[in-house]
């Protein structure tokens, strides 16, 4: 797509450091790294987010997921990590090219604030009542 | 795996509001939701983390996730969504049973804490020499 960072990225137009690549799928260092090692894996194909990926882009994105998961352990020793794919700006959704992100982070009691908040309980009535209306929604 | 409480739930031997369950995969609602239809994703086979999961589990939990945030539009309305899968306590996973939220929120310019993080430019060297290890170490 015109005007899509990640789709020059796919493309060469744009530089990178490049991870991992296959027919549908291209990773990358992410560089604005939230810890060493933070990688990005999108579909060539351009696709906006969530919604529009098609089903074989999306089960390529993750099959390479845990291919890149695995090497980091391998290279980076023991390690944690966090995946996390946003789907709209209200989610922060920066670059709308649909974009995984893994960030992994060495083995440590420190606290991770990214990826933690507080464990609130909810209403169950509404929980109940939302649930319902989701499962009623699929097709 | 006994004393997993995911796979109790799967079991129906602790009760949950199911959202959506097929052959490989069951969705419930969060009890502890971070916002209104916040929903997790899990393989019906136990595995701890990224790293353990099937690659037909995970390509069923993703696909799924696609159902399920197709039907949070038509339920709740415009909507974005966190797609969040934390893999190792030092990345704040609660649940040692491989589980993926899907964090939905209703359109809106108001800030998101939770997945914001401020862009920080890396170390180039450093980027580039990792992204050389992960590489090297992907089989």
């Amino acid at each position: 797509m015109q005007d899509c960072i990640f789709c020059k990225i796919v493309a060469g137009e744009i530089p990178s450091v490049k991870v991992y690549e296959d027919d549908l799928v291209f990773a990358f260092m992410d560089i604005n790294p939230v810890q060493n090692g933070h990688t990005l894996i999108i579909p060539k194909v351009h696709a906006d987010n969530l919604w529009e990926i098609s089903a074989s882009d999306l089960s390529a994105v993750h099959a390479a997921s845990q291919k890149i998961v695995k090497a980091m352990q391998r290279a980076l020793g023991p390690v944690s990590v966090a995946a996390v794919q946003l789907n709209g700006k209200a989610v922060n959704q920066v670059v709308m090219h649909y974009h995984l992100h893994l960030i992994p982070r060495a083995n440590t009691e420190e606290p991770f604030k990214l990826t933690a908040w507080e464990m609130i309980p909810g209403d169950m009535a509404v929980i109940q009542k939302t649930g319902a209306d989701i499962a009623a929604a699929i097709s």
